[in-house]
């Protein structure tokens, strides 16, 4: 069953909010940032993934969001261009903001860290002046990424795009996709995710963002299925909560629940997984799949992504995807019981 | 029939949140502020008045706020003591932050400005760590300020309290109390406005301050009880709207409404008189009266105060607001049919 | 003989740069501000007392400031029109900034204390495009107070008006009227003190002042005179330095030193007199008497100062001054030799 | 002649202030950023440049800056002890400012842009709590790059420095050093110059950087020499005023001139010759050589740095330098009437 009727009457798929950056992937691979000597650069962002990963997925994708006012604004606007992503509602920041950078330290293949330019960051000044109702209005979805609640006017540019979305019907996507960068402090991050979370239809994250989204210590014993049904409770028809590469788990309105793990590759690297996730998941669904099926071709959109030196330029066609799933025989999505965890 | 059940084991009656402050009020009436000689020095602050009107009412009254750590933030705290206010909540700001001033311009007895010293104010320094999740629980009633919502961290703070306060069903009063200070634009307004009204029971707000929130235009044709049903929808129990001279309407979640006039009295001053509504209505509330009874309190204990020199100097005490009942036979409250408006 | 040349030709005679505020004096004397009732407002601030002094004696007076842009920048306005003071340079803050204020606490009259009111003050927003090289050109005396270099844009527009005064023979008297409000730390006073002192004619401050500027320990043995010598050597052409109560030096750059004293009168407050000095001594100066009877004129307008309620609205003018000085005996100016200290 | 005397019992040669930051230099030459597809990472910022190119010359260097705390800070501290360079005083931002970034976009062998990353840029943190009075002391010279004045606490820190060399007998180099970045006006550029050039000893910069110091109009008729002897009076020993394509000239305090043109080279890009000019020029002071030796040395390291793909990594030794000089019979230095202009 799909738990979710998009209004096909709206002609744009998706509209993505928040920021388009730049990847600074090292060429040297596994030794820390400091022995690195060059780097190759790449569109990046978690919402910008997401809009290259639908756009190559055939569908009709927009973006709501601000780059800077320099050639590396042109990088993101011709990237998205090239990739068939409308760019109307890009807009540049004006006031010497930059576009936010992420140097990746490939430690291993299993350790990664960044080192992320986010002062005066180009992508935290989207306005509410710059939130059109009637762009919001004709898009089926709109994909809220929890980092562009970190700040003002950021934060009430997403408000106001949802409140838009639910006056016409859009359906709310709510990516957690929490960084530390800029917030400041948990209450803060826990009061806004919260609200968001109210607003939401679908929400996606980590466990430790839903542990933060309540204020919960690192150690508890609260049940995943307790933090889904909150969610589901504020009128969420979806909550999928990921626990690494233990995986992660779908919890519906109709109380059913899915665990979904990831196929076995060569991992080249421990990111970018993520977004591929969230764009063949959405996909799956805008093509009326149940939400095994949807979730399959999720699991393996990230497989094929963390097996490569990118994310945004690594993201896979429909086709490949079915195919790389045709390949193989192992079983990723399991129906569990409601109150099952992970382990 | 009284909408709202008090927790009757708490044993704290109302936590006003936000402002405290200092009122200078000229000496010289009638004239530019230019003109004046000579002050005199009053508190001042919705949220903190409330707190001095329920006091002298005999309830038991907290306060949530922040006060500037200097002479003047010693005058509002041994003020609030001697009037039997707790004040083991108001803490001290500490990075040279000043108390909030109001010079006011009593041009005439209905005409009035004033002009505010709120730059680096103490009050908008509340922050979620200044929140106690206990102290807040042990309450009857939370008062949110909208004043207090302008910017961050008091706006996290106030979100946090209503937080808590919904989870250990504590009584949430939203009274909008709009002021254009700090404010960076309508959309911002209307967003987290909207979002504390749909965390009330109880909301109270002029006429503009609703258009505010719903970013209505100053000539629209949405009638009151619309956007009565709007907040009553969200689950609030009673919604009032106030149209300054012209009394105010409260709407009921058992769809009636009461219009609300003025006694006639001979006015000092313009201002002042919301406060004291606010505080002789909660009062009956608490006292378990019918909305009626409590609406005519209320209206009486702002007659009173508008015609004095000071705002929280001249709360009355209830035998006084009673006594000033007794002695008129003026019909203040009317029920009206729901889609009436004032006029 | 007196040691400045004034160029005749230039039409105004002098003009103070920097702060013009409110001053709110308690009108119950002798007691915490906290329990203080009534307030007198007057104009204050160093630089615009002098401006009031200087035009109460009959000079010529322009003014280099920024105000409120409201009703207490009305005042200020007002106030230095009825005097006499230009206010063509006189501009309003464009940002919401407030004009300064100072609540004066009067414990008793040799103990005061000052709440001020200076965040986001509009006097700090003085900016170099608000500096008319014609208007210094045309200026006998620039008197730059060092509260304005406290901060940017303030700190630059002394700066630059202050080097077209050198470029067109403009006297320039720096006064150090150290504030400990706003700046950053004990380095960036010194370093900023010691610019300005390199680039003025005659420099006025207190011990203290002299100690901050050479970065000195409280306790320290350097005598008054090195001080004085060091800042002669920059080109300065008199030097004073104020030890409060026991007097103050005048060190000339013919190497003559004078101790000047006050004369006795009942103290009804302890603040006020400095600015009263300094505008009675530069009057001298401009009517080209020698530095000793500039001086006597100057400790008699102090006194007569610090024996009024407020500080503008005091100031003398001179055959007041005058007269004051003709009804006394005492000597209160006397030539000393040149290493002699206060005591 | 030498016109400067270093006191040889300083065991440090040189400390230059300011920033160190990272170039990202295009591995894709010639065309437009957007279309870079990698980047190589070398140590950057002028007065790290000459650090590295004064150790390369064997000096012994120190350094005086604040860097990341982050893995870009430990790059830079890294690279400065594996050239020699002290790192002693090189300190670690606490507040999450970046490390700067400068990529740098090589449009064609003389044309070239940058676009930085200058947004809560570390080295502008730089305090007068960082600057150790014994360091520079210790030191026969301090190295001022213009670019740190442009902001607080960098400038204090700056001019608080200047203070001890002066007291201390450490000879102070001016480099102007402007980058559009971070300044807010043209006055306050010029008001920071020129007193920066008022306390140094050697000052050194481009045309248009003179001009700035003096706000002039970009068309003037000001000559050279002119600006040269200004900054003489204020009791510079020498003064270096660069034309970029035309050379430059060298105006000395004992009123002799020398133009200095460019080698012959196949250019590669069209920046980092200046810091190599710098270091050159320097330490040819420091062997005692007559200026136009060491103007010679010094066109001829420029020469070499231009012609390779980073600034750091290609500060040639002095043995190289000699040899580059040896192999070619091109005259480069020319003593120069004193009001000759470049052309």
């Amino acid at each position: 069953m799909n738990h979710i009727q998009f209004d096909a009457t709206k002609p744009m798929d998706i509209i993505p909010v928040g920021r388009a950056t730049i990847d600074l992937n090292p060429n040297e691979l596994h030794r820390p940032l400091y022995e690195v000597a060059t780097f190759s650069m790449y569109l990046g962002g978690s919402p910008a993934n997401i809009a290259v990963g639908m756009a190559r997925l055939g569908k009709k994708v927009g973006f709501l969001g601000k780059v800077s006012n320099d050639q590396f604004g042109q990088f993101i606007k011709g990237y998205f261009q090239k990739e068939g992503v409308d760019t109307s509602q890009l807009s540049a920041a004006q006031n010497g903001e930059s576009l936010g950078l992420t140097f990746t330290e490939i430690l291993s293949p299993t350790e990664s860290r960044i080192l992320m330019y986010r002062n005066q960051v180009a992508d935290l000044q989207l306005s509410t002046e710059d939130v059109s109702e009637e762009y919001i209005k004709n898009s089926k979805i709109l994909l809220i990424s929890g980092t562009a609640l970190a700040t003002s006017p950021s934060r009430e540019a997403c408000f106001l795009a949802m409140k838009y979305a639910k006056k016409h019907g859009t359906i709310v996507i709510f990516d957690i996709d929490y960084r530390s960068y800029t917030w400041k402090s948990k209450e803060e991050i826990s009061v806004y995710y919260s609200l968001a979370g109210k607003m939401s239809d679908i929400i996606i994250g980590s466990r430790e963002e839903f542990d933060l989204m309540e204020i919960l210590e690192a150690e508890n014993t609260v049940k995943g299925h307790q933090l889904a049904e909150q969610y589901l409770g504020y009128g969420n028809k979806i909550a999928i909560i990921k626990y690494g590469k233990k995986g992660s788990i779908a919890y519906c309105n109709d109380r059913r629940a899915y665990k979904v793990d990831s196929f076995s590759i060569k991992l080249l690297k421990s990111f970018g997984g993520g977004d591929a996730y969230a764009s063949a998941f959405i996909y799956g669904l805008l093509e009326n799949w149940d939400v095994p099926k949807a979730l399959e071709f999720a699991t393996a959109s990230a497989s094929m992504v963390v097996a490569s030196h990118s994310c945004s330029a690594a993201m896979p066609k429909a086709a490949d995807i079915q195919k790389f799933i045709a390949e193989r025989t192992e079983k990723v999505i399991t129906e569990i019981r409601w109150r099952d965890d992970v382990e």
